[in-house]
């Protein structure tokens, strides 16, 4: 088995098609910290990159508007936020998403969805390997639509799925998957 | 050694004394997603609860103003953020946080600094023990002062230390931090 690499991780975080909590399927408004503490995150692990996925044209140009206030002015201010927003793309569709990681990687990902929801087949954290690049699929609103999830390769399971309140924020998931993931501790993923 | 015990730990977000980027000690304004995002963290890994530390009264008071909004009128939409919420209080400094923990455990509690920034003597996560109450204190603006962190009893290693970028946002953080010590991967905290 080859060890995880961070440098082969891009993460999608997708805001359509996703479940509002009436289970609807729903696109969900741009929410400006997911933006910066999911940059932050993958590039304090050390990921490829990060993408934003949204349908809406006048949400993906919000969304790559406050990038590049980062990237140009706010830069002076902040290098560090800088250097995390550097690696985020904006594109309408996980399709996209995975066209986007292919070219960048030169290798077609491996798709994984992230989901609270417990399921048959989920995969355990220690199972997951990763041989060539990894899209790691994040869903806002409730979740990513079963649909959705079904057309990736595979589901890792849900985190603190015997808790009795399993309501992370998805920029708090996003991180600790991270960790789970590349963290600097033993890493359990390979042993 | 005694297991790491989620129910027996409380976190605390202090706003003041805190580093500005020049290394100011400054109070920082509250964060709304602060207060959901590490409500939902604290509720979802199971511990007794979540301190708000703010020297500014009105800054108190609006903190408890949101937190009273989701434990009445908004927990008719949203019960499962009534559930996080509810663990919430707000208190005007460490030491307040540190007699509120000590009440409510019946037992002083182990009060552990946590910072980005490295240090001789930082504990690792696999070295942390816990025989009765933790206070874990997480700092907002750019850390904790070096005055704080040497009044708590022990400073947990920052979290990727090896990374060449280490600005994850206190919410992140925080997520991590629980997983590390209380997450349903095999606890190597006690391993």
């Amino acid at each position: 088995m080859k060890p995880l690499r961070a440098s082969d991780c891009w993460v999608a975080l997708v805001h359509h098609p996703v479940y509002d909590k009436h289970k609807r399927v729903v696109a969900t408004a741009l929410t400006n910290l997911d933006l910066h503490d999911i940059a932050r995150s993958t590039r304090s692990y050390g990921c490829a990159g990060f993408l934003i996925v949204h349908p809406v044209a006048a949400q993906r140009e919000l969304a790559q508007r406050i990038a590049n206030h980062w990237l140009a002015e706010g830069a002076e201010k902040n290098d560090f936020r800088r250097q995390a927003i550097e690696r985020i793309a904006v594109v309408p569709d996980l399709e996209t998403a995975r066209v986007h990681v292919t070219a960048a990687a030169g290798r077609a990902p491996h798709v994984v969805a992230t989901a609270a929801r417990n399921a048959p087949g989920t995969l355990g954290y220690h199972r997951l390997q990763q041989d060539g690049p990894l899209l790691l699929v994040l869903g806002t609103g409730w979740g990513l639509t079963d649909e959705l999830i079904a057309s990736c390769d595979a589901r890792l399971a849900p985190l603190q799925a015997a808790s009795d309140y399993n309501h992370l924020s998805v920029r708090s998931a996003c991180a600790i998957i991270l960790d789970r993931l590349y963290g600097d501790h033993p890493n359990y993923a390979t042993s």
